[in-house]
């Protein structure tokens, strides 16, 4: 699969190390050329510096034609920014985007975008640590 | 049940606001005043300033005797030493600490403290978004 993530921090740079290992063609963006060192050593895939609401960006990182493309970058609105453009513009079929606001969360899910909330999701399985042990 | 949170970011309010409102006597620690906006109104438990690893700040916020503590400032740190003073020092019986970094999570999970990894846990998400949909 083609591949496009939007953030090279942690969560972004987990996802590229994995997908790029397992075959697929992963092209990440970031508007920081020093995150870029979380990549494996051996990452094949592309990286390019900049941000991920700019289309000409995402073309250089090769979203036309891909299959997925990933937003996790700090910013919950450059998250859904740039999960709406390759969502509409550039069509691309698997849209997932992190957002950390629990409210804009449920209004992106409901506009069928899939999204992650950590928020929530953190705090669930933190409650559940404390009440089931 | 008394209940400490330390660091009171999206996850820690989120926390202590549903336990309060669920009749827990909950003690919130953060560093930084502003930091307590992100209570209810009607949160009625405990704020203290400081750091969650100043045993004096601890006591402050009613660690002694507490039936669980939980540690998420945004540092690994903090949150692992947090931990660890409560589970040793103030014998808290349920102790969970929020770790971004993977292979310290691994580590301190084998040292008997519940642990909360949010890279592996979103990173595992996304994937099922898009390998499952």
């Amino acid at each position: 699969m083609n591949i496009i993530i939007v953030g090279c921090g942690r969560v972004g740079a987990r996802l590229a190390n994995t997908l790029d290992q397992s075959g697929n063609h992963v092209g990440v963006v970031d508007l920081q050329p020093s995150a870029f060192r979380r990549l494996s050593q051996d990452f094949s895939g592309v990286t390019v510096i900049g941000t991920g609401i700019d289309e000409d960006v995402l073309r250089a990182a090769g979203v036309e034609g891909a299959d997925a493309f990933i937003a996790v970058t700090n910013g919950d609105n450059t998250n859904i920014m740039s999960a709406q453009i390759a969502q509409v513009i550039f069509q691309i079929p698997h849209v997932t985007a992190r957002i950390y606001d629990p409210v804009r969360e449920d209004t992106y899910r409901r506009m069928g975008i899939n999204t992650i909330c950590p928020t929530t999701t953190i705090s669930s399985l933190i409650m559940s640590t404390i009440f089931a042990s």
